[in-house]
Formats: C-alpha cells, sequence, structure tokens
C-alpha cells in the first residue's frame, strides 16, 4: 500500500477517536488498531501524537472549509447563497461527525497550539460569510449604513448560529442537515420578528 | 478575614488565572499569590486544583445565568424582553471577560468533568430562551407551525450567535456591549432579509 494512502488511513483512525475521547484521552495504540498498522509505524509516519493531531486538524479543517466553496454559487441571489452554504456545511458535519467533533469541540481538549489552528481556520471561515453578506449588502443597496463593522458583527453571530445548530443536529438523529440549513434561514434571513409575524423563509424547491 | 471572603478572592484569583492560561497551564502557586495567601491555606479551604476549577465553573455559571434572567421582564412585548436578555448577556460578559473565557473556552481544556458543567449550564441557559421564543410566539398566534422542535433548534441558534458575539465583543474593546446586542437584534430579529432591504430593529431609546 503507498504511504500517502497508508497515512490516509491512520488519519482516518485518529480523527475518530480524538473526536470521541478528545487529545490527552486518545490512545495512540487505539488509533495504530484502528488503522490497522503498527504503533511505530504510525510514528514512523506522523512523527508523534502531537504532529497527529495538527494533521488531523488541518485535514478536518481544509475538507470543511472547500465543502462550504464548493456549495456557494456567487451568480445566484443572496438567500440563495447562503442556504447553498449552509445546506453544503450542515451536509459536511452531518457526514463527518468526528471531524466536526475534532475541530469545534477537541481541539481546546489539546491547549494552546491547537487552539490556534481552529481559530486560523474559523477566522477564515468568518471572512468568507463577511464577503458574502458584503457583497449581497452592496448589490440589495438598500443599507449604506451597514458598515463593514457590522458585517463583520454579523458573520460572526451567523458562525456561532451555524455551529450551535452543527452541534445540535448532530447530537440528534431526526434532525436532518437539511432541517438544520432551513431552522438557520428561517433564523438569520427572515429573523425571528417575522417568524412571530407568521411570514417564514421559503426553502426553494430545487435543492 | 471569614472564610467565606477568602474564598471568595481564592475563586476571583482562580477565575483570573484559569481564564487566561487553560486548566493545565494555570499554576496553584500564580492563584494563592494572586489572592495573597499561602498554597496550603487554598488546599485547605478548597481541596485541590480540579475542585476549585470546578467551584470556579459552577460560580461564573450561576451569576451568568442570574445576570440574565434579572434582566428579563416578562410583562414586555417579545422584542423587548429579547433585547433586554441580550444587553444583560453582554454586559455581564464584557464585565466578567475571564468568567466568560473559563466558562466558554477553558473549561473544555480540563477535560470531561467539566465539560459536563458547562453543557449544563448551556442547557439551561438554552432552555430559558426556548421558553422566551416559545411564550412570544404563542402571544404573536401568527404562526401554528412554530412548533417545539423548531423552537428548540432557534433558541440554539441564538445561544450560538451570543456566544460567538460575546467573543467578539470581548476580543476586540471598541465593541461596546450595547453593539453587540444591537448586531444580535439586526441579525435575530430583523433578520439578514430585511436588513439588505434596508429595514432594520430599532433599538429602544429608554435603556
Amino acid at each position: 500500500m503507498p504511504r500517502a494512502e497508508r497515512e490516509r488511513q491512520m488519519m482516518d483512525a485518529g480523527v475518530r477517536v480524538f473526536g470521541e475521547r478528545g487529545y490527552r484521552a486518545a490512545s495512540m495504540d487505539e488509533i495504530a488498531e484502528l488503522a490497522g498498522v503498527s504503533k511505530p509505524l504510525v510514528y514512523l509516519y506522523l512523527n508523534s501524537k502531537e504532529d497527529l493531531f495538527t494533521a488531523c486538524i488541518r485535514r478536518e479543517s481544509a475538507a470543511l472549509i472547500a465543502a462550504v466553496r464548493a456549495g456557494v454559487r456567487v451568480d445566484v441571489p443572496a438567500d440563495r447563497q447562503l442556504w447553498d452554504g449552509l445546506t453544503a456545511f450542515f451536509a459536511h458535519t452531518a457526514e463527518h461527525p468526528d471531524g466536526w467533533a475534532v475541530l469545534h469541540s477537541q481541539a481546546r481538549s489539546g491547549g494552546d497550539p491547537f487552539v490556534a489552528e481552529v481559530v486560523a481556520m474559523r477566522e477564515e471561515i468568518v471572512a468568507f460569510v463577511t464577503s458574502l453578506i458584503a457583497a449581497a449588502a452592496r448589490e440589495a443597496h438598500g443599507d449604506p449604513e451597514l458598515a463593514e463593522r457590522e458585517v463583520a458583527g454579523l458573520a460572526q453571530a451567523l458562525v456561532g448560529a451555524a455551529e450551535a445548530l452543527a452541534g445540535w443536529a448532530n447530537g440528534d438523529d431526526s434532525v436532518s442537515a437539511r432541517e438544520a440549513a432551513a431552522t438557520m434561514m428561517n433564523f438569520a434571513w427572515a429573523g425571528l420578528g417575522n417568524l412571530m409575524a407568521g411570514a417564514r423563509w421559503s426553502v426553494p424547491d430545487a435543492s
């Protein structure tokens, strides 16, 4: 088996064990066993538990960001862009619950260097969402007061809400990725004020 | 000095050091020095680093929940209840940045038993927000489809957005608690759809 393929198997096992147990409680014996290799081979290929955890965080970050970016087309209306990005996000976190646990919860269990990795990933996602909201606001040309600073705050709120809903959906098998995305659109696009008045955001038929 | 007062000083020091350094990197020597007592006295009163951290998490949880509950009056319109709750939340997290860091970030750095403490606190806040949204939806009697399940999702989104904005505001001195609350209302009450069309939520004058 080629080295790249072996490393992928080791990282798959690492994400699973780190996602379930956290950094400190995770055992390299368990990771090696799950990957079907010897523990010395894990150390030979990936050097140390620290390096393996870092590699897992980076791979899962890159995969999540790529999934969201791939989901969004810029030639559609702003609410459709948001819907597409959210459905891509929730589909990815639902399909990769251990990867999501590593990024959202477990990275912090290892301390500072790992926290820095996920902080960098989160900033990249916030910057992407900020650019989407700013572009939509410019196109809508409705509100000259939707300043850069406020857009930054709205993007933080949106990312925080999406993170919380991913945790909610992953903790409850009956909540689908689509339901999480629809809840998010009703919350963030329609707004609670409209929901109270019975005005909902409509899920597009063709997705 | 009475024991209760001494313990309060030790916990103040604990929240500060745990909030800045995390659980493992925090030193009991530094906590004792900051509290102006000997290290053996800290152990005599609070037993262990684990117990001190648990006591800090519980005290900061209880204070945050009490501050939010005290901010909300139930005899005002739903958007005013939300505004009042949010201003109380952001004022508290701004005034207690180390306490907020302990709850939101650092609890996880200590591992499972501490995670369980903050998960319980978060569930209490989500339940409180759920009851507020459900009561508002009942009063508005607009949308019979705003079912219990969807209200639970909206509450998760709201709490996640507020957590993210508290981190944003605490990381940038120029963002006031009031600005964070106003951003949250524009996001969660007015909704991005209205903001794009130039329709904002209005901050009440009398607060």
